[in-house]
């Protein structure tokens, strides 16, 4: 039976949430999930050791496709540009493993995850620990994990090569 | 005689221009100067695309440190974005390669390059022309230029190992 298995990542420079979570068959299994945290270097080599993490994550869980969220407008400049510095270091990550991205609204990945579209940070981890058993304390893996999981119910069980789109690409 | 080489950047997800300036002893040379465009891809592989572009550049000229611009405050924070995910790119590709990244605010680049803190665009590309020859008729070019030649100046003649702070790192 043909396994599907997609990254989902809540980036940050600071934290780095990310879920693999393979799909075989109507079954959802969570592979791997954790943030990545590069911890108290200068901002480059933080960038750096997520690009080295995201890239050996990529390999060693033999991801097939990566969900993010898509931007949301209502940020500061200071902040969209932090965002911005990790997003794009995800992005290239993807594209240079060859991987297709796709975005998902905040809104989207509640309603997909948790049947509710408003779903507080609460709710989102405790349906990561309910669903999975994953021990994921930490809001950033439930949203990494709940975007794979939104990402592999949109895009229907289509097999890969098939370029289906299920989601508008990044 | 220790010859030095900076790369300057000046990072943009649909143009990103760059200078390697060497400097030995008190003469300064444009080694390769360019503007990556990797044109009409999606976000993720034009992210991808810079990454490798500029992987491919630090070790052909055999870069030893890097130079950008340090933050503009008085973006919208949709500009702030896209800028954030080339200039992320940007900073772990030169962290990937150990180089150490510096910043320099847009006043300092042009007093340093011209004389002038409130130089225009066009007296930019007229000062890359006259002072190296380069045919620099992008912006961006002669930004990123300006850039290497403004950490030349401010990082004094020490050698590299010496681990002296020309400018605040990023």
């Amino acid at each position: 039976m043909r396994r599907v298995i997609v990254l989902g990542i809540d980036p940050g420079s600071r934290r780095c949430g990310f879920g693999v979570v393979a799909r075989t068959g109507s079954r959802l299994a969570v592979v791997e999930s954790g943030v990545l945290v590069p911890g108290g270097l200068p901002l480059a080599e933080r960038l750096g050791a997520l690009l080295d993490g995201l890239t050996e994550i990529i390999a060693r869980a033999g991801c097939d496709e990566v969900a993010v969220e898509s931007v949301f407008s209502g940020a500061s400049a200071r902040s969209a540009l932090a965002l911005g510095q990790a997003r794009g270091v995800v992005l290239a990550a993807a594209a240079r493993a060859g991987l297709r991205v796709f975005e998902y609204a905040p809104a989207q990945v509640k309603l997909a995850f948790t049947g509710n579209g408003r779903a507080e940070k609460t709710q989102m981890v405790r349906t990561a620990r309910s669903l999975f058993g994953v021990r994921a304390d930490l809001s950033d893996e439930a949203d990494a994990i709940a975007l794979a999981v939104c990402h592999l119910a949109h895009r229907g069980r289509a097999p890969l090569p098939a370029r289906r789109r299920a989601g508008a690409r990044a």
